[in-house]
């Protein structure tokens, strides 16, 4: 049995999802999002970012964790905003000595629709049948739950962080 | 009197000063650099600057923090590392309710040396001059003290993190 954190960071919502994984099966057993105020100073926002992935790993206690390989935006600034946030997210993990792996968005996708092509809606529809009964608080912790799915079927691979 | 963190975060090697500025007059408290092996897990890498630099304001217990403004590097993977970086340092700063500076290079320059376009060597001869006695341990360390000493002159700005 795995407990598996998926994460899908973001300076304004970073998205968590925690499944167990037992063979083939997968259980839902929480996901969330951590939203922060864009007029915030950026330290603080990071740090809350940084405390509630912290929290989220002390209650749940993952075995290890998960999160898409980065996309470098064509805009600088968001790709910077991006970086800082992903940081101190993988910090978190890496303060509670859990390792990181590391999926290409293609391979998330078709680990959980069949294709790496899939939308957004398509992969919200599949994490419905994946894990059932899941109330899904929003896109970034359907996206967070879906990096944790795809892990479970993904493993860990060479690209751990 | 206000004692000021300067901060210069890289994933290699991030460097922080700690100086007092009492008015014009400006002290050295210490310095010193964190480095990360190049080997290691990411996350780990990350978690150990954030642990880093919370162990450094834990222990001078500085009233502010400041940093240069980031500079996006036309190479995108070396943004994403150093921005990873700066987010977890950041990070921890807004864990402990400091505020964050940012300046820019030039402005870090010309307050330290007189000139925007001055180079590693002649803010290294400066530090010498402006903090007497302050052991430097590396250019990393040397290049925080100037953020700090840059900050002690410019004071709050409105690019604060």
């Amino acid at each position: 049995m795995t407990i598996i954190l998926g994460l899908d960071p973001s300076l304004t919502c970073t998205g968590w999802g925690v499944i167990r994984s037992e063979g083939s099966r997968l259980t839902h057993i929480a996901n969330g999002q951590i939203k922060t105020h864009a007029k915030a100073p950026m330290a603080e926002r990071l740090a809350l970012l940084h405390g509630g992935i912290a929290s989220v790993i002390a209650e749940h206690r993952p075995d290890r964790a998960a999160c898409e390989e980065v996309f470098v935006n064509e805009n600088p600034k968001s790709t910077l905003k991006l970086a800082q946030a992903r940081g101190c997210v993988l910090a978190a993990c890496g303060g509670a000595s859990l390792s990181v792996n590391e999926h290409a968005a293609r391979l998330v996708k078709k680990a959980v629709v069949g294709t790496g092509g899939a939308d957004k809606s398509q992969v919200g529809a599949m994490i419905k049948v994946l894990l059932p009964g899941a109330k899904v608080v929003g896109t970034d912790a359907a996206d967070a739950l879906a990096v944790a799915i795809a892990d479970a079927h993904l493993g860990r691979q060479p690209g751990q962080s």
